[in-house]
């Protein structure tokens, strides 16, 4: 998967042959095809293991019933770690997941709409009960949340002058001075 | 420009060649390299055009010298506008930018820029007069306001629930909301 994620940055996913991953990687073409089925195969699986550490933490913070602010901060906060420490793997998928066949993007969707639902839930949650402002709907405030985050791969750089946590602290400062009532 | 998006769009930058691109547009090669000096330039023309757009929209209201909350409402909405009527030229060239050459990068790199702290610059003087929270960086209320528009075109459907007006100033209230002292 690390071979694949830099030919694809290098090259783009069309123009990477399964027998260059398999050279850069170091193994057969028949031990390439043992755990993956396919090219697009190989592509969602650098997303799945992504998003499927993402989404354990998701789960992980909900569960610990904090208030919601608390909750709010610690999911921006492990969202952007996370996002920062594999944004190559990030950049990847976000410029060729369209070359995804029809069933792994429904795969894709169904992963992506599970952590959208259940971060909102966090939000309207909150709104219901009056400890955030209801100003903006939950739907608006996780759609910003989680685009200053899926855009990160586009700019962000490891030595850059802030780390992921002072980020994502930033980017949970300014959403939640958003909720306030 | 349009038979390039649609073509871009469908088959990706590489896999579509020239020859392509003029057969879909009904025009000879030599019309086309009259105007475009490559398939980069091509690319590189789609964004020009829509960023020209809402550069000149953005140098346009800041020249009006409203309060900075009107300012920035007009900002966020003119760029959601803009970027929901052109979402597919969006959608192809954020897949598609990592092809360009080194000149071209540098000059979108330059385009890019010169909005960004155009509209940081705006939330900068309205932080240091007292009338914009400082809670957060200038710098990082941008990456968050500009995210979700960039990210706009992996989610937004002209047939979607609600119109890209009220998305905009559902945006503008939730950024501004942040920024209230």
């Amino acid at each position: 998967m690390a071979a694949a994620v830099r030919l694809f940055a290098a090259k783009g996913f069309d123009a990477t042959t399964v027998q260059e991953v398999v050279e850069a990687a170091e193994v057969t073409k028949g031990a390439l095809y043992h755990y993956f089925g396919s090219k697009d195969d190989l592509l969602f699986e650098i997303y799945r293991s992504l998003i499927g550490r993402q989404m354990a933490e998701l789960d992980r913070i909900v569960a610990l019933d904090l208030d919601p602010a608390t909750t709010v901060r610690e999911i921006v906060v492990s969202l952007v770690e996370t996002t920062a420490a594999s944004v190559d793997e990030a950049a990847v998928f976000m410029r060729e997941m369209h070359r995804l066949d029809a069933d792994l993007m429904a795969s894709f969707r169904a992963e992506r709409r599970r952590y959208h639902e259940t971060f909102r839930a966090v939000v309207e949650q909150a709104q219901a009960s009056g400890r955030f402002s209801a100003v903006v709907p939950a739907e608006t405030a996780v759609l910003i949340a989680l685009g200053v985050v899926n855009q990160l791969p586009t700019w962000y750089r490891p030595d850059g002058p802030k780390s992921a946590t002072l980020l994502g602290n930033e980017i949970a400062d300014f959403v939640l001075a958003a909720l306030r009532v």
